[in-house]
């Protein structure tokens, strides 16, 4: 029996594992997005609740049976996932739902959600004899490719835009990734990457170009169906910049579906800056689903894309389970990164506090009641970039080092 | 039976934890620094192997019998601990040496091993009836506070001397801390804090000053036993500031000896800057010890430290248990995050990477063998300072958006 295999979401092509890896030759990339598939026998039989953990020293790979890899095959040596679900009651007092739970996925080996996704595009690319991966990122997909690599004794390329911060190569260089500096915009990086990597025959590390990523951010959904029990939110909340993240949910939850472990999918609320809302305008606008490139700009830099690539999955995704979407500001979401680390001790880079301005603004909206349960999931610690916040904060003013002057401070602070 | 009392490491008084909280009112702050001393009896009756797990959900809390707080009592709700601990085959080859094991702390709530002492603090301070916590510092034992303090609903003062980078206090800002920047040094900051800490009748959170602050740090020492499945390694290297987390390492293994899990304590070594070896000089001289203060200068900040506040149990610990001390560069500190990260995927702050640095010292000095076991303690997460590595790396060169060009640029990297 195979486990799985892949179609394309476009045409309704099947693909053997061994016969193709990437996209649906007949759609081309754009829109030849493959989906893993796995036998629905297999997963009745192999797929167990009582297999999983709140809690595993295997962190996602507690989930095997659940991914495209070879079971007991090789894996990548740091500990991914597993990380905490935190129950606020301050947050749910305050905004008079039943229950919110944050998913605190800064807590990954190289601070991000993505390292999910970077530990099945490792174990796949060993699986199947390569020993360099690449891909074309300034952000947090680059910083895990890296560094899942470096544990692992993979080489990595990463294409950037030869304007990124320095900041955020420098985590690259420390991990011993190549940087190729392109003098360019991010779509030539692109572009560049996927010819020049194939043509070295390296993995390729793109999202929406590679079924499998989406298959390791998929553990986010499977985590948190075991750690509240299997007793499902009403509610899961994630940002949406190129469209993996948030297809990742609906794929995760509809797999346990199919493998009869829960029975109904949460409802799963994209949410995207105004400033870049690409998907949702292409969503807006219907079938067939085709979004215009836009000029975007946020404050969150990894969510702030004009050009989604992974935009199908996630609307064919959403118009399938009945997701929604919402649009917040910038404001929204650096207010919400403040609020956030004040009410629970999380501390988000934009993009994870993005999640929860959504919640927010659907709760402004009236869309939710008293007895809603809600997960936000962030997917980024606020370390990665401190420079945010900043702009919301109010400058400090220094105290003479005398005792009666910090005495008149504090009191006039009380 | 009590289960814990506190003894003056200097004059050995002793004192029941209800008549006093942080140090020997006969000795002072500086000499008078005391020790949790649990009974005996309650530890052999109360402390079993078989009560802890590699991984738990309970974070540190699993070891609360080891711990000064109340069984069962209120804990703040960030999971604190549990971090992984890294085999590294290609490290112990690479340096002929049995096991290597990397211990990363940066994966903690606010990326460093300071939670374990914060989370501690936080217990016990709510235990007393406290609603508000200080400290002194601009690093991250502020951030930790201030996180954990967030999460607990609890007000947070932190003094920092004015000159303190804006990117630490951003951290501290959001989570809500009252930040109070001194117009002085940092000893005038520590001093300022501790008078008007204690007439506004908060809780203290500075090193050295309050002896629980330790025994949440020993957490680690207990957790790599746990992991080792009790098979514990010849070698600790642990990076050295003020010397709690030294000392903490001792006393983690101590109790353990104590309660009769284990027969023999680790050697553990403290690794310094020598710009900022104001510890090893004062064991150095002997005893009594006694640091002449210095002017530190080191790149990792965390431990550039010219009044360590916590030399005694530094010293006395580390005589007690044949410990050992080493001093490395600035620039073997440096080399150490990039030899690191790439090796184990796991990145360092400067004082992380520090640990390292000492091993690879003791290394070249012929005094590890071939069969030793060794554990390094990654004390903090290298996205805390990417300013340090910054100084190795290369600076890249920007290639045109040409694919001919590209291919070249590679060509003569690989």
């Amino acid at each position: 029996m195979k486990k799985f295999l892949l179609r394309c979401l476009h045409c309704g092509r099947e693909y053997c594992p061994s016969e193709i890896e990437y996209t649906c030759p007949h759609c081309g990339d754009r829109l030849g997005t493959l989906e893993v598939i796995y036998d629905r026998g297999y997963l009745k039989k192999a797929v167990k609740r009582e297999r999983f953990e709140k809690f595993s020293p295997k962190g996602i790979w507690q989930f095997e049976a659940l991914l495209p890899v070879s079971e007991n095959g090789w894996k990548p040596p740091l500990l991914v996932g597993n990380t905490p679900l935190y129950k606020s009651r301050k947050l749910s007092e305050k905004y008079g739902v039943g229950e919110l739970f944050i998913k605190d996925d800064g807590r990954n080996p190289t601070a991000s959600f993505k390292d999910r996704a970077s530990a099945v595009a490792v174990a796949r690319a060993v699986e199947k004899g390569y020993d360099t991966l690449f891909c074309a990122s300034t952000g947090n997909a680059a910083s895990s490719l890296s560094g899942l690599c470096a544990a692992s004794g993979l080489k990595s390329y990463i294409f950037v835009p030869a304007s990124a911060p320095v900041a955020k190569l420098t985590q690259l260089q420390v991990y011993g990734a190549r940087v190729i500096p392109i003098d360019g915009s991010y779509d030539e990086a692109f572009d560049i990457s996927m010819k020049v990597g194939f043509e070295n025959n390296w993995y390729c590390r793109n999202s929406a170009i590679n079924p499998y990523l989406l298959e390791g951010k998929k553990t986010g959904a499977l985590e948190i169906a075991v750690q509240m029990n299997w007793a499902l939110p009403d509610f899961v909340f994630v940002s949406v910049g190129d469209g993996t993240v948030l297809s990742s949910f609906h794929k995760g939850f509809l797999d346990l579906k199919e493998a009869g472990l829960i029975d109904e999918i949460p409802i799963i609320v994209g949410v995207q800056a105004e400033g870049a809302d690409a998907i949702i305008r292409a969503y807006e606008k219907g079938e067939p689903f085709e979004p215009e490139d836009i000029e975007a700009f946020s404050v969150a830099d990894s969510i702030s894309v004009g050009k989604p690539r992974d935009f199908l999955k996630a609307c064919v995704y959403t118009k399938r389970n009945k997701g929604l979407f919402v649009r917040v500001s910038d404001e929204d979401i650096l207010n919400s990164i403040i609020e956030l680390a004040r009410a629970t001790g999380v501390f988000a880079e934009p993009a994870g506090a993005t999640a929860f301005a959504g919640f927010k603004k659907l709760h402004s909206q009236g869309r939710l009641s008293s007895s809603s349960r809600i997960v936000i999931v962030v997917t980024g610690n606020g370390l990665k970039d401190l420079k945010a916040p900043q702009k919301m904060l109010k400058p400090l003013k220094k105290v003479p080092a005398n005792l009666d002057k910090v005495r008149e401070a504090i009191g006039s602070d009380c």
